[in-house]
């Protein structure tokens, strides 16, 4: 079993990176090109389809068992008036995940994915970091570690996504320090604030990098000092994703700046990710245009929990039900062109 | 039962427009105002259930019943070397649908779908259009009766979809003669043609602009001098949909093409149309601006058979599932900002 006591040993974990099965990739890529269709003519299907072939080790990919993962945490940051929501919003979400009320609970059950809501001590919030880390380091590595725990052997698929109020404001602080810029190039409108919420977010993200200064130089350091417990986790679980050779689907802002530190530490850190949709969260297009990741779907979808990236997976299966069941040129008896 | 026995009742019933379901309509905005999510944070899911909610006239849609209608037809154009692939892949496709192999039949079983594949005479070529009506009236309003029968009373969900070499070039000329330009500005690579297939294909479209003329200003007769069996089978279906006020999801660019008179006809004649997704040939993203609708997905498909509009079929499921599954507030007892 991983563990990671300090962040050094997470640290060598990071550089622990598995590359896919090209073999498999190679076989599903062949397999394409012989189906009864112009080449190409499935377009991001084909991709998709070769991509967890690539990661799942098989020509013929499947997606039996696919895990959806939700992890929550509270923020020290929402002091600072940052969203259009009271923190308390967070444990009452939470709840409403148990009770099946809420989008993901459906979308969840749409799509044929098992859910799993983490709640990350949402009690006791993270300390507000444009005065101080979000997290000590054995809070941090507990984030980590829980996150990295939750992700189960031999699953297809994993989609990850999160809930707390406040976290997009860690999103931009954390996209600021990994990517450059300033506040107000990463913070958007998250669940709603006005115009002055939106100045407020843009400022606790300047106090932020002003406060944590050139710490947050490092990846793992930013996600400890501006991150969260829920963005910790989602880092551990797409750490552990690859770790384990499944492909990972990635949900909004908060999502992709959670796990951009793998990209950070190593170029081909989320090689096995695939973009599940780009959120109307304005720093969300340019976060996966420096990932260099292209979404499926492009809905104008900005609420988190993991919904986009669930309703994507729906797109991964048709790409999989093309894929293996469709008939090849010979076996149909059809012209190739 | 509605009959066409002639162009002037074709006419006639295009006039007939019956309109959505208002009420329905706003009792499913102010539904999804009350769901535990910010407001307008599941984006175009939103609007789609509510759009759903307006041609199925309940606040509450369903997706029980979805026929995905798939029509083949052959083309004299193909004479011209229009095509990458042989004009014998129509029937040969045709085979491999009633054989279970194609992309559409995955698509349909994956995505819950009831698949009903019309060929269309397809031992029997239309004209080649660049010197003479493709359809004579018979012809024509035959294939639009058969279209306009094949849509059930009481369906959820039309989606439409096509199958027919060389019907890019019809959909290309149907596209000029309806919203103007030469053949340059609407033709694409459709299966794959090189650049001098390319070339013929415009010189095709060109040819058929200068033979019909004038002729060309009159939607219905557009369609039946460069369009084909399948398209106006397409129509017919399309215009049924909006006499059952049944919700009508679009294909590629052939579909959209073969829909566009409705729109040519009367400003709101595609009301109850979706556009499923934006394909790869570039046609369609100027046909779908043309005519105001903004697709689903856009994945770079261009297989046409109804794939990407049978794809967005998941989409509306997941719709659904929010907006008929989501807890309110006050179920869930969370604070609404």
């Amino acid at each position: 079993m991983t563990r990671f006591p300090s962040i050094t040993d997470l640290r060598t974990a990071c550089n622990n990176r598995p590359n896919g099965d090209e073999d498999a990739a190679q076989a599903a890529t062949a397999r394409q090109a012989v189906l009864t269709k112009p080449p190409g003519s499935l377009g991001r299907l084909e991709e998709a389809a070769i991509r967890l072939a690539r990661w799942q080790g098989r020509e013929k990919p499947a997606l039996e068992r696919v895990h959806v993962l939700i992890f929550a945490g509270s923020h020290g940051v929402t002091a600072r008036g940052v969203s259009a929501f009271p923190a308390e919003v967070t444990a009452q979400m939470v709840a409403n995940f148990s009770a099946g009320g809420a989008a993901i609970n459906q979308l969840a059950k749409q799509s044929g994915a098992i859910l799993i809501v983490t709640p990350l001590e949402i009690e006791r919030p993270t300390a507000d970091f444009t005065q101080a880390p979000a997290m000590d380091e054995a809070d941090f590595l507990t984030a980590v570690q829980t996150g990295f725990d939750a992700v189960p052997e031999g699953a297809d698929l994993i989609s990850l996504g999160e809930m707390g109020i406040g976290n997009t404001t860690a999103a931009a602080a954390l996209a600021a320090a990994l990517f450059g810029g300033r506040g107000a190039d990463w913070v958007g409108r998250g669940t709603g604030v006005d115009d002055a919420g939106l100045s407020r977010k843009a400022e606790a993200v300047d106090a932020a990098l002003a406060c944590h200064g050139e710490a947050l130089s490092d990846p793992l350091e930013a996600l400890r000092r501006v991150g969260g417990r829920e963005l910790a986790a989602m880092f551990g679980a797409a750490l552990s994703a690859r770790q384990k050779r499944i492909p990972l689907l990635l949900d909004g802002f908060v999502c992709g700046a959670a796990v951009a530190p793998l990209a950070r530490l190593g170029e081909d850190g989320l090689a096995h990710a695939i973009a599940g949709h780009v959120s109307a969260e304005p720093g969300h297009r340019k976060l996966l245009a420096e990932l260099g990741l292209k979404p499926l779907l492009d809905l104008d979808m900005r609420l988190g929990e993991g919904s986009g990236a669930c309703l994507a997976i729906n797109i991964l299966r048709g790409a999989l039900a093309c894929h293996n069941g469709m008939a090849t040129f010979a076996e149909a008896g059809v012209s190739d062109g």
